[in-house]
């Protein structure tokens, strides 16, 4: 099971009522914290989704209401007593922003394990049992979208197992992915392992412009968090001066990728009621949500 | 009029119901900022404090808990659209902060003025009609108290004037503080006014130990905002080990210095009922109120 967390919905600055769009990701105890603007980790506290078990730190770029809450977040997790190290993920200039914003958090307890992202291609990284895709989007600086996938194991196929002459005793072992030698024998996983079973996929994209790349990117996604900085379809001018989406355009994405929910989230501080804008969204994407401070989702295996 | 707000009452790391301390006081529209940690750009905007006519923010100390929101707050200046230069006064190592917290804020539209108090000593400084003290104090790192003090224009002494042989026509001048040449005499503004009058002055002090030289600093305030980490006097050891202050030291350099109102502020996040310890803290001052989100007052001249 997968947990997703969208700590705040905001876009820009922080506001009375919104804090800034940053996602936890949890499985079997680790999490993947996306972005932190100033205030996430007062949400963090909030939520209750603690600072110890947080394994990496994906940036998406460096605009302040995406890394601004940095130094308080690494002191956060220094105060939770983490002796492990870091994973830090962002584009280019991601150890300059570290050094800069560490100016007044120096001294961390544990190592910071610095993954910068250099020009505009596509990344895989893997933190802990985390399967991390990035794609470079088109927002006014560097921007990645990141995908976390987890992957389901295969299921034992006890046949397979007999007709592939098996020895029980090591059965247990193959499954668990081991090649085993046994009395001069070499067995491997996949004498006893069926087929590929569907894993977890949520995406994640702020800031950028629709671009069809993200299409295959999210595609399939049990769950996509995606910007939609404007309800109203008369800030298209807007959107594309600033690099942003409406939620139409988030929307068509969404269909496109043939996603299973969307949550819409970095609304503009200039919006007040996103609900005013749910119902026509809803007519190209059904299964559309309006993030909030603190939305929750857990994500089961299927079959 | 001097309009004092408390933007937040917390010490250590924001949570979710103290913003951290820091101070706005405006006077005829101006206004000098005291530290700003994580969030205080949020509780700048719910109390209406407004950004465009900050024309200095003051440091005590780099510790994040007062610092960390500068690249937030410097952004919401600029969005205001502030063209004036802007002061900035803090420590030795203030430039070396300010050039790493800016790595998320390099584009600004107005000026920084920065003034960097190196070495232990005391200063005084000017920004707009706001007079300002500084003291040394006594904390785990440099630290600084301030003081702000309004002056009060003397009283024009229309009896002077006529003893004086002051021709009528000027005397609104010299009541401004003017040197006047008229029909070839020089006429100087003493010749027209009476005695001083109290100015106003409000002093804020976090963190430190309580150190005897508070005392003259604080000497007569109409307000001291002051520290009080901790409220229970069992926590003396900690105070001493981390070089704050419990409720009741704060309460003895209030009544030491005769100040008119002591606001405690500075909340450590273990203390969750500051209330508990009001009424023994009043019993050493009387006049003693516990800071929160907020918390305003309108200092006025008298006589």
């Amino acid at each position: 099971m997968l947990d997703v967390c969208l700590a705040g919905c905001g876009g820009g600055m922080p506001t009375y009522n919104r804090f800034l769009t940053s996602m936890v990701v949890s499985y079997k105890g680790r999490k993947l914290l996306v972005d932190c603007g100033e205030g996430t980790q007062v949400s963090l506290k909030i939520f209750k989704l603690g600072f110890k078990t947080i394994d990496g730190i994906l940036f998406t770029h460096f605009h302040a209401d995406h890394v601004a809450g940095l130094p308080g977040v690494l002191l956060a997790i220094a105060n939770s007593g983490r002796m492990e190290p870091l994973s830090i993920v962002g584009p280019d200039g991601l150890n300059s922003v570290i050094n800069g914003l560490r100016v007044i958090a120096p001294e961390l307890p544990y190592k910071l394990n610095i993954i910068e992202l250099s020009g505009k291609q596509n990344y895989s990284e893997r933190i802990g049992d985390f399967n991390i895709n990035i794609l470079s989007v088109d927002h006014r600086i560097p921007c990645f979208a990141y995908s976390v996938y987890m992957e389901r194991n295969k299921k034992f196929d006890r046949e397979k197992a007999v007709k592939n002459s098996v020895p029980i005793d090591i059965w247990s072992r193959l499954q668990k992915c081991e090649d085993v030698k046994y009395k001069g024998n070499l067995y491997t996983p996949d004498m006893v392992l069926g087929g590929c079973r569907k894993g977890l996929k949520v995406s994640y994209c702020t800031d950028s412009r629709p671009i069809p790349e993200l299409i295959d990117f999210a595609k399939n996604s049990d769950l996509f968090i995606c910007e939609g900085t404007y309800g109203d379809d008369k800030k298209l001018e807007k959107a594309i001066k600033y690099k942003h989406m409406l939620f139409r355009e988030a929307a068509e994405l969404a269909r496109e990728a043939d996603v299973e929910e969307l949550w819409l989230t970095h609304f503009s501080p200039s919006m007040i009621s996103p609900d005013d804008y749910l119902s026509e969204t809803r007519e190209i994407f059904k299964n559309t949500i309006l993030g909030e401070n603190g939305l929750k989702k857990s994500i089961n295996f299927t079959s």
